[in-house]
């Protein structure tokens, strides 16, 4: 069984990005949005100011009042839109309440929609054209079966979630026309009904359901590959913050069967900030050309 | 075994759609591009001409010599993006060889794109807007089995073929969390190892993949349902044209096992006209709020 090292991994695609930014003339800049005070957001916006740091990508940071209206982040967004030294906008999820998340990612320039959200740039990808933004998480994925050297072309992948952040742009990128496409892709949900005979029948599991430990062994093909998305916290008494983080994947269980499967977290986590980055020199490359 | 009647159906939602023109102040106007004489296309436009006419929605052609480039294409669609009194816009597939289908179709306004297949649309459907204008065939298809009773939730869905016309965006609907959706859709193509065995687990297929009688009853599970959304030519001496139109479903051998099926011709067919009808109609809407 192998261990699909995402932390490896990631530091082997920012150091690309960041030989590639080195040889750049002038320096491309992703500035975050982010709509109060989640502690995970804090964390999640402080972590890629610092990998976009060792890159050598500018970053700046807007942080704006929970009692912001849409309106008024709109009036934002429309300013980073129109600012030539800004290439990428990302604003931080979850949002407020308040606001609606579709349209507020809508409204980023699709030029600058580092984050893959924009339906323009969604619409690109089912249309398997490279000029796509792709969101983080998913390209991740792509990229850590690619540097893994896990084929997909012709393989069954059951990709256990539907959500528009991962679940389906990774359905989409693994059935396109390409070298790590080309799989028969099932996608699952909480209406399916036969779920665990359908994972077992696959050769590739994308859990991303945002359930702790959802993924059993019984559901697992002896030499599957399984790549966990999730990022859930369980109660853990014997750690100081009170939580341990645990994936979608029972993994104790499922590791042994599978020939590769990601750990949570250094997994699938650390790429998706690097893919950030990599979608990050894209935009300034495109705002160049 | 039911036999899904295109036909029928088509005729109720034309139906609806007149029903619903002859009470609007104003008549909903759409624009047809059509380059060069390809036979295929004129009996095409000319039917959605027809249809139009019936229902009561105006319809404008405009031709297009084959030598048209696709900056001269580019400019009439501009125009037409531009004019106030065209609510839909649709540019006749297939385009000469020399032109970017892909980005013929990006250029239609978003809003007037009564085809779907503008990115802006396509990544709408992905994001399950309701204001996304879904591409004809599939909403077809969803609308045949909600006027014939099927149900698809939590139902086993084999979408064979994987284009971006019917494949893509048919599984992206089956797949949403609605009441003729949340399937769980596996999408097979030519790069599908087992697609018999996948195929023959399936509760509804969806035969989109463009070769006449692929389908075949041993990969037919008893009971299903099969939507066959080919048109094949064959050759047959014993038609005045020398040759007469067959789906991808292989349907003497396969309709016996079904529980309902559609035929080809006066399956799918004729529903892509009628949702073109209904896109139409809600272009017009869109217009007026």
């Amino acid at each position: 069984m192998e261990l699909i090292d995402g932390n490896a991994i990631s530091k082997q695609v920012q150091a690309d990005v960041a030989a590639e930014v080195a040889s750049l003339m002038g320096q491309p800049c992703v500035t975050f949005i982010r709509v109060g005070e989640d502690p995970a957001s804090v964390s999640y916006v402080n972590k890629k100011q610092r990998i976009a740091a060792e890159v050598g990508i500018e970053s700046r940071l807007c942080v704006l009042p929970e009692s912001t209206t849409q309106e008024e982040l709109f009036l934002i967004i429309d300013e980073l839109n129109a600012d030539p030294g800004v290439h990428g906008i990302l604003v931080q999820a979850p949002l407020p309440a308040h606001m609606n998340e579709r349209e507020v990612f809508n409204r980023v320039s699709p030029l600058k929609d580092v984050d893959g959200f924009n339906a323009a740039n969604i619409g690109k990808l089912c249309q398997e054209d490279p000029s796509a933004f792709v969101a983080c998480t998913p390209a991740g994925i792509i990229e850590l079966l690619k540097r893994s050297g896990v084929q997909t072309k012709g393989k069954n992948v059951a990709v256990v979630g539907r959500s528009l952040i991962v679940g389906k742009p990774v359905s989409l990128l693994l059935m396109m026309k390409a070298e790590f496409g080309d799989a028969t892709v099932t996608v699952c949900h909480s209406r399916t009904q036969n779920l665990p005979a359908i994972v077992s029948q696959a050769d590739i599991v994308v859990a991303a359901i945002g359930r702790a430990k959802f993924i059993t062994a019984d559901m697992i093909k002896e030499g599957a590959v399984v790549i966990d998305v999730g990022i859930n916290r369980v109660e853990d008494a014997s750690r100081k913050s009170g939580y341990r983080l645990v994936g979608d994947v029972d993994f104790e269980a499922v590791a042994p069967m599978c020939s590769a499967i990601t750990p949570v977290p250094g997994g699938v986590g650390p790429m998706t900030v690097a893919m950030l980055m990599k979608n990050t020199l894209k935009a300034f490359k495109l705002s160049q050309s």
